[in-house]
């Protein structure tokens, strides 16, 4: 159970979750583009969110950020020569301002992409029934399609193209919704990249961060050079604690932060959260917004995993929960964004193609407020540049061309019926294998990751031995018996301060069903030599 | 004429010019590779160019830089979750410890590319002779390549593919050689992306950079918004003047530049610089490279435009030189680079496929040495990842399957060709169309720009009016007549230095050959109006 968090803050959950509806439909796409302009998607064609968003009638507009903004990016100025372009609006005009190579020298003629097609979801059915899709060089001149090698192969807008930001938009809208009018997306590189210049648009040398007590070493690592420090917010299953959240903001004392500021940036992983895995139910999000509403904390919701949300767990021995029967179910069922409730503008989400597609893309996408985005673009501008061509393309050809939107909903429901199996498969190793007076663990309801805990303090040497050590003796162990399992010690946000707890991560995202059993087994049989408990009766020994 | 340089770096320059040789030969690729360990290519493989490259016996190793990398470099610290990554050479451990997706999920079959062959290097021949070039999805494990979509598609090292990395390995050590042992070649997402972690390696706020006195304007706005601030190097048309460098270094005053320490970072793009078009010759580059010694700089060779140097200008009445006869003759035309005679491994070059492949792949790679690439590694680990997979598969089956070293030198002599005749026409379009009584240029001898020289104190007005004016007066009176040319002010290094000299840059990469004599015509049409000189004799008005 979660500790109770201020009154003030409690008293308008309960009406709000009622309140929370979805936005655009499946079938509303379509008669929004038909009354659209024509795409114009040309080489480095400017592009944003607001020529394919609903107009948003009756939300607010997001709050401003200037106070938040550190010096770097509010002193970032638009270039003067794409500010030149805009004369290349007058008709006629011939361009020997930019320097983009010619097309003609471009060694590549089509690119064709055998892709899913719709509604056969596994990879055997695909090599019969799959689609293949060409991306001619000049497609859109010749009228074969709107998105071409002869624009996706030259440079491009650090919004990423047309084509697919048009995609990506109506995506969001249609299961985010964000409660305020000027939303954007804005796509990137991929999420580590976008926290990387995020984390340089909102802090400084000598500040810190909020984030949970176990979090994405990545993000730790990516803020921490910066000279940031993270302080950890206490968590239980269902992940970060708003009343922690609170209490830490609350009682801030800069003297005990080596004099840093109070912090007022929040980064989160809501859904099937890396390490723990733990997933933040709809009210817990509420809960954790009107906090940070109440500091008037900036979030960044770091959500790679959100359609990795899976069916209820059941158990080994009652039958599954039948899968969503319509979009609208698998819509309903996923537990609402922090984005979907952000009244404010105040939560820059982070959208990722990585584990729902493929990782090796580099693409993904943040939403957040027309302010936020601006800054973010400039930077991107002379960083990043743009997400990759062929990368674009080949999204472009799957998710607009063979799937649609429906299609791609179809997509994440079969997605999250594949990770339900291998969650469900884990949980039974774990249950069948691993001795549980020492480990306990609540099954993951999202992500790639099932979190451990190790009562540590059963091992009989614990008047002489540190947890860390016994942490290191039972890693080892385990790696001796053949299963490389993640030290709970390594996310932790806070590096000098271990914690009083030991938990071990594991994934079941990559290996085969079998192959998980084994190292479950393998690393049960390390933990009982670690604390000299009887050998498994359900599990022979190797 | 270039002012002399101080003497004692003059005295060693011609002996050293003398001396310079090339490195490993196409022919010695093959050899190499068949005394190497096999490919080992799997997902997120571990690469590094010490794989790949000779051995460098007698060279010596390069300096160390630690007294140069700032506080955010120095504190990065590998991440645990890859130092794990170390137990998996055990056989038989089974991995649950990373978050990697699997492949049975890549909802991608194959990649079908159709490129051009060697040696039929026009866009119309390709459609005919080209090759199609498969990537499947299980090529490894099928035996049927060393690269596929399984490993593509999934999470990757920041240095890049093993692929990939080998053939942009030998293709540096075959044209820079450079004469250190312990130089690295890294991927990245692009230069633009690599001089933005560049800067966050090397400077920190409050302290200078060295520029050429017009600079690239992206690279100047990466670096402004970190609060540093660009100092301007004098130029002529050989680029960046070495006596000058020494001048602004040997009587640095902090006090005329806010208190900003000595600089010691030298950005410089020694070929078709950009916004200027000049190359700098062998001979200026080693006394930049002896100044830089003398000075303890550290240089950022940023060189997209080092293949596009083209053959010698002759004239429209003069036959053309003819072509390279074979790779070592054009190998050796180029002027050779700064890491070609980077002794003290000072050089981080960084290299492009954008201007010679094509931009929208955003993949380019950084040379330096193994400290700098090692520190650049992990900064590019939390924050861009990696490049592209389809990127990089594509380049692969392009420049390793299907051209090889060989053939990729075929390609770089034809856009040398392609570049000249673009070159020549515009040159030609300015000596026909351009006032030359108030217009005056050097015809690049590589790149994509032509820089026009002003003589703005010709302006009937030029008692009452400021250059700033004159410039935008001429800018206008451009587009009005339909020819959009760039203002050399947007290229100043030190924005509030207007310099006593005005310039236009043109570009000659995009347009067709009839719209560049079109613009320019319009542009001489310009000139002639604002500076009411009679119409042109040879070119009628419109």
């Amino acid at each position: 159970m979660a500790p109770p968090i201020a009154t003030d803050i409690q008293s308008t959950i309960d009406t709000e979750i009622a309140t929370f509806s979805g936005g655009l439909s499946v079938n509303g796409v379509a008669a929004r583009r038909s009354m659209a302009p024509k795409m114009a998607g040309g080489i480095a064609a400017h592009a944003s969110s607001d020529m394919f968003k609903g107009p948003g009638r009756g939300k607010p507009k997001a709050k401003r950020w200037d106070h938040k903004l550190n010096e770097e990016s509010k002193s970032r100025k638009p270039s003067s020569l794409k500010g030149a372009i805009t004369y290349l609006k007058n008709p006629g005009v011939i361009n020997l301002g930019g320097g983009l190579p010619s097309s003609q020298y471009f060694p590549i003629e089509y690119i064709d992409v055998k892709v899913l097609s719709a509604l056969h979801f596994t990879e055997q059915e695909t090599k019969e029934p799959g689609v293949v899709k060409r991306i001619g060089k000049y497609d859109i001149e010749e009228e074969k399609g709107i998105y071409d090698l002869h624009v996706g192969l030259n440079y491009g807008q650090a919004t990423g193209s047309a084509q697919m930001l048009r995609f990506i938009t109506e995506h969001t809208e249609i299961i985010h919704n964000p409660p305020y009018q000027d939303w954007q997306c804005c796509m990137n590189v991929g999420s580590t990249s976008s926290l990387d210049l995020a984390y340089r648009m909102f802090v400084a040398r000598g500040e810190c961060i909020l984030t949970e007590e176990y979090t994405f070493s990545t993000a730790a690592e990516t803020v921490r050079p910066m000279g940031v420090q993270c302080v950890g917010v206490k968590m239980d299953e269902e992940g970060l604690l708003p009343s922690d959240l609170d209490r830490i903001l609350s009682n801030w004392d800069p003297s005990a932060h080596k004099n840093a500021p109070k912090p007022w940036l929040l980064y989160t992983v809501p859904s099937g959260q890396n390490p723990t895995g733990a997933t933040q139910s709809h009210k817990r999000r509420k809960e954790i917004y009107l906090t940070a509403q109440k500091h008037d904390l900036y979030i960044l919701e770091d959500e790679p995993y959100f359609f990795l949300q899976m069916q209820p767990y059941t158990g080994p021995n009652a039958p599954d929960v039948p899968p969503p029967a319509s979009h609208e179910a698998f819509i309903k069922a996923l537990v609402p964004s922090l984005l979907s409730m952000d009244v404010d503008g105040r939560v820059m989400r982070l959208d990722s193609f990585s584990k729902v597609i493929a990782p090796g893309l580099r693409v993904g996408w943040i939403t957040a407020s027309e302010q936020i985005i601006e800054r973010f673009v400039r930077h991107s501008e002379v960083c990043t540049q743009n997400p990759s061509g062929p990368s674009q393309l080949i999204l472009f050809k799957l998710l607009e061309e063979t799937w649609g939107h429906s299609g791609y909903l179809d997509w994440l429901i079969s997605i999250r019926l594949e990770y339900t199996k291998r969650r469900d498969n884990i949980c039974y190793a774990c249950e069948k294998y691993l001795p549980q007076e020492v480990a306990s663990w609540t099954p993951p309801m999202a992500g790639m990751f099932h979190w451990i805990k190790i009562d540590w303090q059963r091992h009989p040497s614990k008047e002489s031995k540190s947890m860390p050590d016994t942490e290191d003796e039972i890693f080892h162990a385990s790696i001796d018996r053949g299963a490389l399992i993640s030290k709970g010690s390594w996310f932790r946000a806070e590096t000098d301060n271990p914690g009083n707890d030991m938990f071990f991560r594991t994934t079941f995202a990559a290996a085969p069903a079998d192959k998980v059993q084994e190292a479950i087994k393998r690393f049960g049989e390390a933990l009982r030599a670690v604390f000299h408990l009887e050998k498994a009766t359900n599990g022979p020994g190797h």
